[in-house]
Formats: structure tokens, sequence, C-alpha cells
């Protein structure tokens, strides 16, 4: 996707550590514009399937998942990362390591807004080793609803998150795929 | 605007200690549709004004902000709670407290977005006591910027924070204003 590419180059940041910071248009200030046009992609991508509801995590992934859901006209829901006295206490939950934090946390749902046999497309700002990814199958699972498939905006291929997936036989878009942030430079498949 | 209080009285629970719950359409489950009709009266009202940006809070402001922000074709920002590596060193702080967790905390915003002079709109979901609108507005206050009114989807007007916002000068417009919740019953005004 050439526009997010150019956005990419013109406004991200790679810092140490194979961060890259796209806090210009998607993390922090949000370039609402240009979401529209990823939220079109992601229709354009999954059209074929049938998809009942878009699962996303807070933060990041809510404002990608609102917008593009708009073009497949179905609810979005997202997990919970915070302890919340108004979160219902029944919730289907998934565990996600953080290599950040070095340690493992839980993203709840509340089992009033998945069910069986659902169809669930998920919806996130980045793949890189996958973690939050799992957690979310895991509560997709939790509910009997089916995943059928994930859309992330930038996937980092040099690390394992978007392989095993597919591996698994999970449908995988991702609207840009980034091979190396070494030497701070952005290198994209 | 009576589809959200259609909404509100269908959908939404009254739970102890003033509670409206509103998980349903609003703050974990996301009723898109709803989303674009309160984006759309957010910019009727405010369309006399100047915009330049959108300015909420994580978590639940977002994806208001972000459905919103297509009407007014401008940018959102997004301040954090959680305190993140990722996070600028360099940012505006607001202070806030909670009344549910009886302590204050932080909220944040890189100073690369937020400009001395831009109108900011404040866009939220609820307003009660006004703590978080008063965190967001020292930000705005912080970057020199002008803040030029606040537009909540439901206010809660046996609580403070709608009325000394108004006293102070302040132009607020709530989408919904709920009088009272006692007895489990939504009065709206």
């Amino acid at each position: 996707m050439d526009l997010l590419k150019e956005k990419i180059l013109s406004e991200g940041h790679v810092r140490e550590g194979n961060i890259l910071k796209v806090d210009r248009f998607l993390n922090h200030q949000l370039d609402i514009r240009l979401l529209n046009e990823l939220g079109k992609e992601f229709h354009r991508r999954f059209s074929h399937l049938p998809v009942d509801k878009i699962l996303t995590a807070e933060v990041s992934g809510i404002a990608i998942a609102a917008i593009a859901a708009q073009y497949f006209q179905v609810p979005v829901v997202f997990a919970k990362k915070l302890e919340s006295k108004n979160l219902d206490p029944d919730t289907y939950e998934g565990e996600v390591y953080s290599y950040t934090k070095g340690k493992t946390y839980k993203i709840r749902v509340s089992k009033q807004y998945l069910s069986p046999g659902e169809n669930i497309l998920v919806l996130d700002d980045f793949l890189a080793n996958g973690e939050a990814m799992k957690g979310l199958i895991e509560i997709i699972q939790g509910a009997k609803a089916h995943f059928i498939g994930a859309g992330v905006v930038i996937e980092k291929g040099f690390q394992n998150g978007g392989r095993e997936l597919r591996d698994q036989g999970h449908l995988v878009e991702s609207l840009v795929i980034i091979d190396s942030l070494e030497n701070n430079e952005i290198t994209f498949r």
C-alpha cells in the first residue's frame, strides 16, 4: 500500500530496539484520512469473507477498527487491558506476553459481546511476535466464535508472529510488511 | 438527540453508585452506525467554529473522536493515561482526579502534536464531575492552544462538571443530559 509506505517513510521514526514510532499518524495523533484509506483497503481484502464483528485490543487498535468497521457495516468490540470496576466479571480472557514489560497480562471481553458461531475479523495496528494476536484468538476460541482472519496495518516481517499464524493456516493480511529496521533504515518487503 | 436517548433506554443499564453502563454500544462494543450519527451531530453543533484538531482521552473517547473527525476533516490527538516507553518524554500534562479510584493520575500529550494558537475541540463519552475535562483543558493551556469547546455524548447533569465549565464561560455541548439515575431509572433533562 504505497500511501502507507510513503507515510511511514516521511513521518515514522526508527528507535533503538527495532521500534518503529508512528505516533504522528497512527498511535497518538490520528490521521483520519489515512485511517479511512486503510479501512477501505481492509474491506477490499476481506470482502469475500462473511464478517459479523471486528475485534481489536485497546488502545491503539480502536481507531483503526472503528473507521474500518464503517465499510464492513458491523460492530466493533475491543478487548480491555485495564482492570476496571465497570467491566462485567463474566469475560472471555486471553493471555498476552509483553516483551517490553517482560511479563504476561490478560485481555478480556465481556461474554455478552461475542457469541458462538460469529465470524470475527481481528484488526490491529502492529503484528510483531504475535503475542497480542494470540490473546485475541484465545478470546475468540473461548467464545466458540470463528476467527476468520487478521488484518494488521504494519507487520514486522523480521519477527515471527505473521509467519506462525500463516503456518497455522490463518489468513493474515498486512497492509505493509517491514523486513528490517536495522541501521535506522526502513526496508519494506 | 432522540436516537441516542432510545439507545440508552433500550441498551443502557444503571448500576449502583450512579453508574450508567453503555458497554453495549459506546464503551466496549461499539455501534458504529450510532457513532456516525453522533459524529454528524457534533459537527452540526460546532460547525460555526474553526476546529483545527480534536482532542480526547484514552480509552473510551477514541472511537467517538475518530468517527466524528471525519466530518470535521481534522486530525485527532488522544491523551495517554498509561505510562509507556514509547511516549515522548517531552509532553504537556494534565492532572485528573478519579473518584472511583480515589487518587490523581496524569494524562499526557506529546508536545509535537499540539501547537500554540491551534483551535482545539474536546470530545469525550461522559461528562460527570468534569475531572477528565479539566485535565484535557490543562493540556491545551499548557500548549498555549485555544480550547474552543467540549462535546460530550452523555452529561450527568446531576454532577457538577458541566455547570462549572459553563459558569467559566466554556461552550459545552452534550448530546444528552441525564438529570437522575435514582431508583435505577434514567431521567433525561
